[in-house]
């Protein structure tokens, strides 16, 4: 909060028109609360972490609105404009000095006996996982129509390379670099040990059957989305929209690797 | 049903005395049903798979009584003697030549606001882990009250050799050789890349306490034990009594592996 | 030999003009032994396994000349034309009906005290590793002029979507789809545990420094290229040329690596 | 060389005779140089890193003198005792105030053409590896007699649990507690990718037969020891002493384990 008022007040004398979507602690003559005003936005400022980030790139995704991700806390992979440094940092960003990087999103449906269900967005990861049994699923994969694979596992994780340094890492899945249009298949400790992660170019159509499942769900960036029966069939591929991020210039995707993964 | 009638057919009439466990279709004089009785008898042939031997191990835990597997699908790494030869095989090991491993079993009791609870007995594992929110839990370890570490992850494995080459095994654990007596410490997609399998003797005792969880459980050999909250300590050590398993001459574990995990 | 002969024999009367690159027994009529003389080929039909694939797609690189692989031995990830069904195979795909898959190959130059010396082509990998000493060496790694990390390892393999399957997956790389435009950087044993390999679009260029080692050197397909000093910087990119492979109709690079990697 | 001559100030004014190993600059009456004569000391103290106790460790191995490890450069796994404490850490440690930890050694021989030749010990690490023209070899493992597989890798390291926390983890192996009874067999880039890491009991015999190898060498403690030969047969059990470490009180193992991998 203390760092929204410091932002308010750094960037309305500079003849800005600013709109929160938080609450904030008094009304203010310098900001405009408007919960579903952001989408007539220039730029939406994320003060939080990658959560935050995940949640509003969602949200945000039809109207492509560039964002900046301020980490609030600790060193986040989408958050990673310093809070220390925000005034001079909005200033370079806002007097067009910025690096513009465009992130490709998952968009999935549901098909349940011959019924079809728009499932959302996702910028990390579509993940299709066993729950509380503990039990292992068994999934079936086919990429643009032909058949892959079926695991025996914990789940199978889609990835986005923004997901890729995510749960997919954890996993044993590769680091995707932003720039490459590619999704990671991921199995969560697969029974069969060459079971191994594959990239596929965005452009694919991913299916993934519930063959057997106790208790199957899919989780959307770590957000259960829904329970899933055997036979219930998810369909991933990329969302139309991509989110546009803004970092300072002199950003390098390596140097926040180096940093988040005690790199050298 | 065919196999279990096979084997009374078999033995019976070598003057041995029957009991089953299971239902067998139609009663017969030359089989007792009694299941209870099993802990009086001097030798239990489990016929079915790992699983059916993984669970009467645990129940019988307590009288010591030795086990044979047979595999009645797939071969098993416990369930290890073929269907096909059950006669030979069982001639064999009744008149003596047989190979005899002791395996050892874990015991965990949960501590609970300074209340004790007896978990019972794991013969592969021990796994604390998340469950239906899907979020990744964080735990603390000790061993022998030494701190160890705190994991973020989607749980932990603690192993027994026989249980190093199951789900342990998947979620990129050791293979522990049955003779050593040594359990391991397996996180699942820990969020710290350098959380590694960490093998110790098995006469440690080791504590794992849930710091952070919103949905938490304990599974004993892949079924669930319990739920457990914020501020719970599972306290899990090898048991008193071990599991004896009987297997032909000429038994190797090593080729078991390599056939299981087709090697070579 | 004997397979060499079977499809001269078999191509011969079907009008075709065949020139072999391998030495045969006899002279013969049907057939022209011609080293040289396969850049002016329609198509090379390779008789081997990946091995002789591997070096003859380097060789034939600049032509562009369409080739088949046929596995003389077991099935290869490249020559997976069984040796069984090459008649029909031949035939069906000398009529029109194949698949014609496109692959990237690496080209990378050594740059040693500003002089800069081409070192050739990779369809595989090119690998920069420790040999002798078996000491761990330091690599320092940018991406289009972006400095990355710095790796102790045993070394770094920069691999192609078809290398992806030989030697970086034995070092836990991700599996890359043959249609995916992207190289996977994977370290080698590193000693840092959070180095993990990366994928990067194949217009990428990357720069490898030498910066300690007492025996590095440069492979190309597992071939050893050259000996590094420190302070050398091998440069690596996509070639200009791409190989072209033919698989008969119902080929699947899924079906392959379930049967390579014994999946399901 | 400063750290040593402060040793040397503090400790002979409270009636110790010191030995040096090392060249000293000048000559002085409160130490003798003696390459030597550290077999008949009664503690040895190691400046220098991890490596140079190693080297201390094979030295002394017979003689079972234990040994302190000063870290002059960064925190070692074995050099733990901090540079800028080191008055304090000796007279805490001279007084009686220590740990005694007793880790075991590997010693091999090698057996070709009937022959027989010891190749000595090694605290960390057996490694039989490729080398210069960094083709795959091919590994026959037997253990205690046993046929264990044919591995065809980069090579193969066996490695005690002092050794577990070195090359061994890079490859993929588990952390063994340095009280564990146990050695690991961990292979190097495993072409087939379930031939994952073994732990067995260390009084195991292990033998590894070198079935095809261009260049196969077998390395102690990261050092060349030999090169290798189709046939030759490597030969490695736990040597008969065990080295002395003296720690600091508090020493903890798993404490340097989170500070050395960045836990938590």
């Amino acid at each position: 909060m203390a760092a929204l008022l410091e932002a308010v007040k750094h960037l309305h004398p500079r003849g800005f028109s600013l709109h929160a979507d938080a609450d904030i602690a008094t009304p203010r003559d310098d900001i405009t609360i408007q919960r579903d005003g952001l989408l007539n936005t220039d730029l939406v400022i994320v003060l939080g972490g990658d959560g935050t980030l995940l949640h509003t790139a969602r949200r945000l995704a039809d109207a492509e609105i560039p964002m900046i991700g301020v980490n609030a806390g600790r060193l986040g992979f989408l958050a990673d404009l310093p809070l220390g440094a925000l005034r001079s940092s909005l200033d370079a960003i806002l007097s067009g000095n910025f690096i513009e990087e465009r992130r490709e999103l998952l968009t999935a449906r549901l098909v349940r006996e011959q019924q079809s269900l728009d499932l959302g967005l996702a910028l990390n990861d579509v993940v299709i996982q066993k729950s509380d049994t503990g039990r292992m699923i068994e999934l079936e994969t086919r990429i643009n129509g032909t058949y892959v694979c079926s695991h025996r596992a914990d789940g199978l994780i889609i990835s986005t390379p923004t997901g890729s340094t995510a749960y997919a890492l954890s996993a044993g899945g590769p680091i995707l670099h932003p720039s490459l249009a590619a999704f990671s298949l991921v199995p969560i400790c697969p029974h069969t040990l060459s079971n191994r992660p594959i990239a596929v170019h965005s452009a694919s159509k991913i299916e993934v059957v519930v063959v057997h499942a106790d208790d199957a769900q899919v989780h959307f960036d770590g957000r259960v989305q829904l329970s899933l029966l055997p036979g219930d069939k998810v369909s991933v591929q990329r969302a139309q929209n991509k989110v546009t991020l803004l970092h300072p210039e002199g950003h390098s995707h390596y140097g926040m690797l180096r940093e988040k993964l005690h790199w050298g």
